[in-house]
């Protein structure tokens, strides 16, 4: 791909949408010469979900612009992120993560020739490799590491020697990925810095770098395979993708911290280059957008209803999603996903005398993480009736959001300021009716 | 060696002393079952001088006491400290120490079937290590790596994050030498207790530790193989120790910080269990002593006069030396030498075409390190009466200690508070002279 294109064609491509590129002369010079070659990371830990597609759909631009494209299975990371999880489930979840966005890929229609998968631990455990993390090491301040680190390093009381050491790393795998660029998310930006400043001091190349905006989850939040079951996962039933995307936040008229309207801008549109509000014929019919400025703008002036939008973006996203269930549903793919990530399966036909993984998740109360939190805003949910959305402070950097069915129960002014009990660590699924009972029991 | 004793005599042998042992209950249960397994290491870097004799007397107990002693070569830490030195010339500098430790070691009759020497790059860079060197910064707390180091890594304004991962790494090294124990200066307290604290956490067991107390060098300072030329040099001539000894701090009566009794303490009289002063036979003759604490007492009694406690130790060392001397002059191993520290080299007679390493120290004024600083203290040396013994602010954590001929120029008072110009990268044999006029220029 991208031989049709030409330079400038290509630098349009690669750059679109991005946030910010450092080295963009140094880009335009590569691409007179030849491909550009990028690599992108992850850690292998969590399912990834539908919020993936945002990085994917870059991904695809960089292909179709004839770019050599790494993607780096971080699972040294993974590792040390949770050295409870054994390395066996590690290789499991980085084949899942192989599979998947493959198949994300496959759905978007990008060729994966230039495409090339590897694993942290194939070069990051090397002789030359941990040398290099020292000589790093010996030339990177404990400030410098430390800044790098302040906005994807979990920001702790007591932080962790390790939280030093990824900035160096990441900064070490564009030499070792052979690549001339790194992408990645503007949360990353510190890190980018870093590897421009010290790589060279190492006798290596100073990297270009492209950063996608922070865009917001399409159910909320930011992309983060986290706990979260709000998010949709790629594997979803249409009905789930329905039912959680009801749930999405989407104020009328209100563009900001959107995840709906921004999957749209960032997925659906680099994708087909149009989109459709799919309309009743009494509010005007179905709408053609060729540019996205155009739905925000009628999205902002209310001239598009959060309900319509939902509903279009639910048949372009199951359309996408298609293809990847399709996939998922060989024998050897659901054996996969089960086995990588057990607690999740909803398989019941487990083989005779194998333990249900699943049982570790049963609800027996200490396995409970009941905190006590303030509410501290309640507002109705603008797609349902019967549901608050609360932020309550339960202690942490960010308040946690609650949607609960309390309409009937208690008012807004009731709620707000009260105590309430949360159970905080159980899969939205156990703690259907709980969680309402719970905070009922202490607001009345 | 060891077996006639019995486990309480090996763990007097073992533990006399030193100034703290972390896990004495563990080591005399260890010394019933079998011998005991201890690791001591030290960087490759600058030449070892006769202060390497203190930690060398305590691994002659070790070895006396039947222990099997691991000596580990830190070259990867001799390397990282500074880069600039080519991996061959470490390579040298280690094969330097190993045979250098081994004469020591033979000068003082202790056998060396029970001891073993290792490199720090045969095992610290492989993936098991690595790995392990990850988990431990998983689990340790960039506060508790701050900790560890404050006293070994070098203070600094802007310190690398290099420092925060060498305490790690040392208690790493307790596991793959397979150790029951490490030996250290009583300056390595904390990154043992990093040790004790962090290993279980991984899975391994916790370690005894041994400490030395802290000794300063025969000639002032503390141990440490630094440029400064006033520390005697295990293949230094019998004038440069006559020399040297002469320039000793080593007041009357004074035994606080005082290196010669100290050589005689940790040194001298752990080897014959004996120490005798020579004295002219118009001073009370020769006295032999055969405790420690009975020397103390003399010289602080002004008993021992400091001529005839350094004319003693001379003898004595010059005994320890000479063996050593003796085996630096094969071929081979003057080679060795020359090659491994190419500036201290004095061999003239260097092959055809060879460019004389030495010939990069001459003297031109761009190479010049040359400062101003403020005398806060003047006084007459102990030992010589044309001398000063200067302390000189630079701006250094620390004052320079500057023995200068002044005293026919100019007044302690003249001096006192001076600016003065200092010389203070050049070696002692190239500044002679020119230290003094330059203090004397600007201070008239």
């Amino acid at each position: 791909m991208g031989e049709h294109l030409s330079p400038d064609e290509k630098f349009e491509l690669i750059t679109r949408n991005l946030q910010e590129v450092l080295g963009e002369e140094k880009l335009k010079q590569i691409l007179q010469e030849r491909e550009l070659r990028v690599y992108w990371g992850t850690a292998t830990t969590g399912k990834p979900h539908v919020a993936y597609f945002v990085p994917m759909s870059k991904i695809a631009d960089f292909l179709k612009a004839g770019c050599e494209v790494t993607i780096l299975f971080a699972d040294l990371h993974a590792y040390l992120d949770n050295m409870k999880a054994p390395w066996e489930l590690l290789e499991l979840r980085t084949k899942y993560y192989e599979q998947v966005i493959k198949a994300m890929l496959e759905s978007i229609s990008v060729p994966l020739d230039k495409l090339k998968f590897v694993k942290g631990t194939d070069f990051q455990l090397s002789r030359e490799y941990t040398l290099d993390v020292y000589r790093l090491s010996s030339v990177v301040t404990e400030h410098d590491a430390k800044k790098a680190g302040a906005e994807v390093v979990k920001q702790v009381d007591h932080p962790l020697l390790s939280g030093l050491l990824y900035p160096g790393l990441q900064a070490l795998d564009e030499e070792y990925l052979k690549v001339d660029a790194q992408f990645g998310g503007v949360d990353q930006r510190k890190i980018f810095t870093l590897a421009e400043k010290y790589l060279p001091s190492l006798g290596y190349a100073k990297r270009l770098h492209m950063m996608n905006p922070m865009v917001p989850g399409l159910t909320g939040g930011k992309m983060s395979s986290s706990e979260e079951e709000s998010k949709i996962d790629l594997l979803d039933s249409k009905e789930d993708v329905k039912k959680k995307l009801k749930k999405a936040f989407c104020e009328p008229g209100n563009i900001e911290n959107n995840g709906v309207l921004s999957f749209v801008k960032h997925v659906l549109f680099p994708l087909h280059s149009e989109f459709i509000i799919k309309r009743d014929p009494k509010w005007g019919g179905d709408k053609v957008y060729t540019i996205y400025e155009e739905v925000e703008k009628d999205f902002a002036a209310e001239m598009i209803h959060p309900g319509d939008l939902k509903a279009s973006v639910e048949t372009d996203l199951n359309r996408l999603l298609d293809p990847i269930r399709k996939k998922f549903q060989s024998p050897e793919l659901r054996k996969l996903t089960n086995t990588a990530y057990p607690s999740a399966s909803k398989n019941k036909a487990l083989p005779k005398g194998s333990k249900n993984p699943a049982e570790d998740e049963e609800v027996i109360p200490s396995r409970l993480d009941i905190r006590v939190g303030r509410v501290i805003s309640v507002e109705k949910h603008p797609d349902a009736d019967s549901l608050y959305l609360e932020k309550i402070d339960v202690g942490e950097a960010e308040p946690r959001t609650v949607v609960s069915g309390l309409v009937a129960y208690v008012s807004q002014e009731d709620l707000q300021d009260r105590l309430v009990v949360l159970l905080c660590n159980l899969k939205p699924q156990k703690m259907r009716g709980l969680e309402s009972q719970a905070m009922l029991l202490c607001a009345s």
